[in-house]
């Protein structure tokens, strides 16, 4: 596969029965792109995965008292504002926007899944919200050529740039389309965290299908992947084929599907290190793999505890070889292991083999390895057979700077 | 209770039966003190909790091959290096230095106790060690009166400042006495982390009394902070009697080990504070109480999740009055809530009560009140009637500054 330039975005064609429309409702007050609407022509098939978070948004409210939404004609995002802990006043604002679209695009108010981003406790600005969609439409057709990364500028929030990957592939021997766009910078932890992804397919295949898709490359890509271990109210992967290449898939087990899903777990890998890539404030990003572990839990408990230690990142961001913080945050983590028995890899460099310091070991090498922009520790527990990966990234003054001043 | 001035060392007396002895042996090449001992003239009664890392230190491991040490003559700690991770040879040095302490001392090599704190992976200077602990008991007498300062300076690593705290207190109507001497400043996390921690009571407690009292105690002190929740291969907190003022305790649940019990919790969260006010580059302290929660633990997770988030402690040390991300933390923290019921203050300044915005919200008042050094949050679940308090300090750049280059 060709090596992916994290920060550029890609040319994407837009596929068959779906519309791009993005707008400025200056719902944070700058002028920026920050509300974008997909329009699919024909119902699109849909599944999703959202936050755990309890305090989960009024987007995510709709998601779970509309059960199971299969179906889907619009998709509208804004960022700026998270429309999170806003109460019943945020929940009747939500409904305001989904009546206004349902009866805008003619379809059922179930038809239409809205994603929200940004600042949490705030109410929407509703004047500035339901204007902008009124006058939205009359844009449509001048903007298409641009529209993904219109699409992927609007849904952004720290983000540094847009993020979109694509892929053709394959359903049998039927070509088909794979889109990713996704938004997340900070707030970004296992169970996705502050991050909205899209993925979008013209191959027809059912919502089922569709989600069982989603929940097993979701698991190994925006699952793997940590900024900074929090966890938003907001976050969903949302999957959608607009049904415009048949292929009479009935089955996830349909060999047909392989490469389909082969290169749909690519590109949600890409997707998700495109986020990380741009973790807040971060210099370098790090991929973290377990190998040996006693179970696939120990080794993912083991790579997060690694991710997700201040002390590794600021090592990292600091250039210092101080594996030592790598081997206290895999104590941590409370898996099996035998701490006699771990061997440590700093990219090819091995530093430990089975509990021991490399006879050769020296420093410098390291030092001059971690002046790279992308970092890879290898940790093999040689307590057993599983594995894992994870994505991550350094810990810098910037991320303080961001964050302790993010709503002026 | 008289306030507590964080930086301050207090007048410590040296009690009965106690010699101190502090020395400087280069460890870290810097010209500090960095290695005390604590003689005890008649053989100590002791208990100890140690950290639950599987990447246990040299230390930690010959107190889990000397299984339950009670009765000790000497403690070692030296800063500078951790002796973790260090294999086959570091616990041979270990070993070596407890053999030299038991025929100096004329106890028993099990009547030993080692500490190390600092950097993970090296070895000990071995020479350095042994050439200072052969001349340090000549320093001995000239030192009595400073000594409590200098055995809380010999162990400090990151730490800005000696932490030591003292409390004068009775058992039924006989005075005895409690000191308090620890250290710690990054790498601290719920249990305890980097962090070492020594009591002394001159009440003579036989040592399963001892071991009650201090896993009490330890669980609303040590294992209720955290500045990185980063777990440290070395801690320990131990809790000594050296037996001069006899009690005729023999049970736990005796009335008059009341007031000293009550003493014995203060002086352990006081200490705790202290490290937390000693946090990493931080500039606040916050303290994080979690009222109305189903269960102790869903308490202590809640606070904890608070006091761990990354956001939620940038935003404190930006003095910005971001409430959404405590939020956002209760959210993920798991434990069982209703999002519509939780009410939040910060100091006395009501923000949310039972889900919602309090009507005449003035964020200006917030954002004074997050001008103190030491900030108060006080969530109430309004679920159940448990309740847990931590205590966390912000997260700044001089955390990074100080992490990124914590060895060179």
């Amino acid at each position: 596969m060709k090596k992916i330039i994290y920060k550029n975005f890609p040319n994407i064609p837009i596929i068959k029965h779906l519309d791009i429309i993005c707008g400025k409702a200056n719902i944070k007050s700058s002028s920026r792109l920050d509300l974008a609407l997909v329009i699919f022509k024909k119902l699109a098939n849909v599944a999703y995965v959202t936050t755990k978070s309890q305090t989960f948004a009024a987007n995510i409210k709709w998601l779970k008292e509309n059960n199971n939404i299969s179906k889907v004609k619009v998709l509208m995002v804004n960022s700026g504002n998270a429309n999170a802990y806003t109460g019943d006043i945020g929940y009747l604002n939500l409904k305001t926007i989904i009546e206004l679209l349902s009866s805008r695009y003619n379809c059922k108010e179930k038809e239409v899944i809205i994603s929200s981003t940004g600042v949490i406790g705030e109410q929407l600005p509703m004047k500035k919200i339901t204007k902008t969609l009124n006058k939205l439409s009359d844009e449509v057709m001048d903007k298409r050529n641009i529209s993904w990364e219109s699409f992927a500028k609007s849904i952004m929030t720290t983000d540094t740039f847009p993020k979109g990957i694509y892929k053709k592939t394959k359903i049998g021997n039927i070509a088909v389309n794979l889109i990713g766009i996704a938004k997340g910078s900070g707030m970004i932890a296992p169970n996705m965290a502050t991050m909205l992804g899209y993925i979008f397919t013209d191959a027809d295949l059912p919502s089922n299908i569709l989600r069982e898709l989603l929940i097993e490359i979701n698991e190994k890509s925006f699952n793997s992947i940590t900024v900074d271990n929090d966890m938003s109210t907001n976050d969903m992967v949302c999957f959608f084929s607009t049904r415009c290449i048949s292929n009479n898939i009935k089955n996830i087990k349909d060999k047909k599907l392989q490469k389909f899903k082969e290169d749909l777990q690519w590109l949600a890998i890409q997707l998700a290190k495109k986020i990380i890539y741009d973790g807040e404030g971060s210099s370098k990003m790090i991929e973290i793999s377990v190998l040996g572990a006693n179970s696939y839990l120990d080794a993912k408990n083991v790579a997060l505890n690694i991710a997700n230690s201040p002390l590794v990142k600021t090592a990292i961001a600091g250039e210092d070889a101080n594996w030592g913080r790598i081997i206290m945050a895999i104590g941590k983590s409370q898996a099996k292991i035998d701490q006699d028995k771990i061997s440590l890899k700093f990219g090819k460099n091995l530093i430990l083999k089975k509990g021991k310091l490399k006879n050769k070991y020296n420093e410098s090498i390291i030092s001059r390895y971690l002046k790279n922009k992308e970092i890879k520790l290898e940790v093999n527990l040689n307590y057993g057979n599983f594995y894992s990966k994870v994505w991550t990234c350094d810990l810098t003054k910037k991320y303080i700077e961001i964050n302790a001043d993010y709503r002026s």
